[in-house]
């Protein structure tokens, strides 16, 4: 495993080339970590990119195909199709191979795959947490996962050589590797992910709720804040929809402290009292610091 | 005027040398836009910075000293400091001279500046529409109004030749130039730029009070969309304490509406409305295309 000449896993096969699935693809290409590379995509389009770009050394629609003879499978599809792919692959996956997905909830993605896959199969379930604001195999980058966190969560019992062998091919992709419980993962990523992108998505509708004219300047002068919110909100719609509808309650939990704030705020401002709003603006500064010295900003 | 090889302005004196105070006295200077240059800072650690940059001609802490002679004057103070440096420098502003500012906040602006200043003198307010969230002399640079909007929002009856030189200045330093109505410029603003500072330091608030090893975890897994809000919620906490308590009414109107948004999205999570969902993360992608197209990304 520690031999960087031999590739890591002889056949791996990724199915779903959206960014992640795509920019895994160039990653593993780029450090020759997959003796062979099949790539599936329910998209006939996604596939033809694909081929044009030479993101896999196969190409094809079908997962069933895809799948035969990998020793790891790689699940990056919305997290809504997590059980239609699995009830395609499960009968025909190899013998002791691992599946992996790259989701952005955890115990959902559990609860969805775990039942439907054979015994016989290792679910090594994974969350790189890097992205962008674009989709599709086209939006992609091989060093998209370089000096990011990725989180592994097996469920108990898992076999610890397979989660290694998971671990290892994020390292090798550039990513610091992190392993925890799914619960305790889908309430980090509640606070850290789900509730700024609901946030974003949020005042980004309200400004597009505003008369036409009004919207144009507000385009213009986005420069003041607003454009940081709009690159988030411009994320992919069906994997964010995925992601709350799978992570209700965590991030229900984190709204209702948010709005409490808020409203603490909304009354300050209100009230006119400058010694609090003072107070609240100076103490995010330290936890921007500690982002920066985190070299995660 | 159009003259690029003389001075746009014999003398400008700018009083307060934070990010934007010391951006412009940076860009005049690039483009060799004032005869002389005269910087004025509260602060003397300040000042010994721009002595040490050399950001100006000449330095001091005393504004009725700094404006002596000037025919430009920009305030770049927090607005909280507006009403006392007027006071300051009225008795000494030279005949004709022009008293521009950069604040967030017009309609206060005017209302804290108008009232003060002898009547031989020019009120021209401004807004530069550029920020990172660094502050002080040092944090500055010649740059940073590239190819931003500058909006100015001069009263009725402002002498439309002195608001031509402010303008002059500002495109100089690279700006587009927008000219309107202080009370419109604060109901523009609270929507692009004072809701989202709001939204930011709430949410960053938040986290900061998850118990401690929670909020390691925040900070190492921040890449996945907090970290965007942490960059906005480290602005100055003084000069956006300012902000809020100058644009209450129009801040808290958009707040009303954001949060009735918010409700509704709470609602459609907490019923797992997927079709809600989607077509809500769908329509804020168009937003962000305009605001990439419209070079303001």
């Amino acid at each position: 495993m520690s031999d960087t000449d031999a590739p890591l896993v002889k056949k791996v096969t990724i199915i779903g080339f959206g960014l992640i699935g795509s920019s895994l693809a160039r990653a593993i290409q780029l450090h020759g970590l997959a003796g062979e590379l099949v790539a599936c995509d329910a998209s006939h389009d996604a596939c033809a990119t694909i081929e044009r770009l030479q993101l896999a050394d196969s190409v094809g629609s079908d997962p069933a195909t895809a799948v035969r003879g990998a020793g790891l499978i790689v699940l990056a599809v919305p997290m809504g199709a997590y059980a239609e792919v699995a009830r395609a692959i499960a009968p025909h996956l190899a013998e002791g191979a691992i599946v992996t997905d790259v989701g952005s909830v955890k115990a959902a993605a559990i609860e969805a795959l775990a039942p439907l896959l054979p015994a016989h199969v290792h679910l090594v379930p994974g969350h790189p947490i890097a992205g962008t604001e674009h989709s599709g195999p086209a939006s992609g980058f091989a060093t998209l996962f370089e000096g990011r966190w990725c989180i592994l969560t097996p469920p108990e019992g898992t076999d610890a050589g397979k989660v290694a062998v998971v671990a290892e091919l994020w390292r090798r992709c550039g990513s610091m590797i992190e392993v925890m419980d799914a619960a305790h993962h889908d309430k980090v990523l509640a606070i850290t992910s789900h509730l700024p992108h609901l946030i974003a998505y949020t005042i980004v509708g309200t400004a597009a709720d505003l008369a036409e004219d009004a919207k144009a300047e507000v385009i213009k002068f986005s420069a003041s804040g607003f454009r940081d919110f709009t690159r988030i909100a411009a994320s992919d719609p069906t994997m964010w929809r995925d992601i709350f509808l799978n992570n209700r309650e965590a991030t229900l939990e984190m709204l209702q402290r948010f709005t409490e704030d808020l409203t603490a705020l909304q009354k300050a401002i209100r009230r006119g009292d400058g010694d609090t709003l003072y107070e609240m603006f100076a103490r995010t500064r330290t936890i921007r610091r500690s982002i920066v010295d985190a070299r995660q900003a």
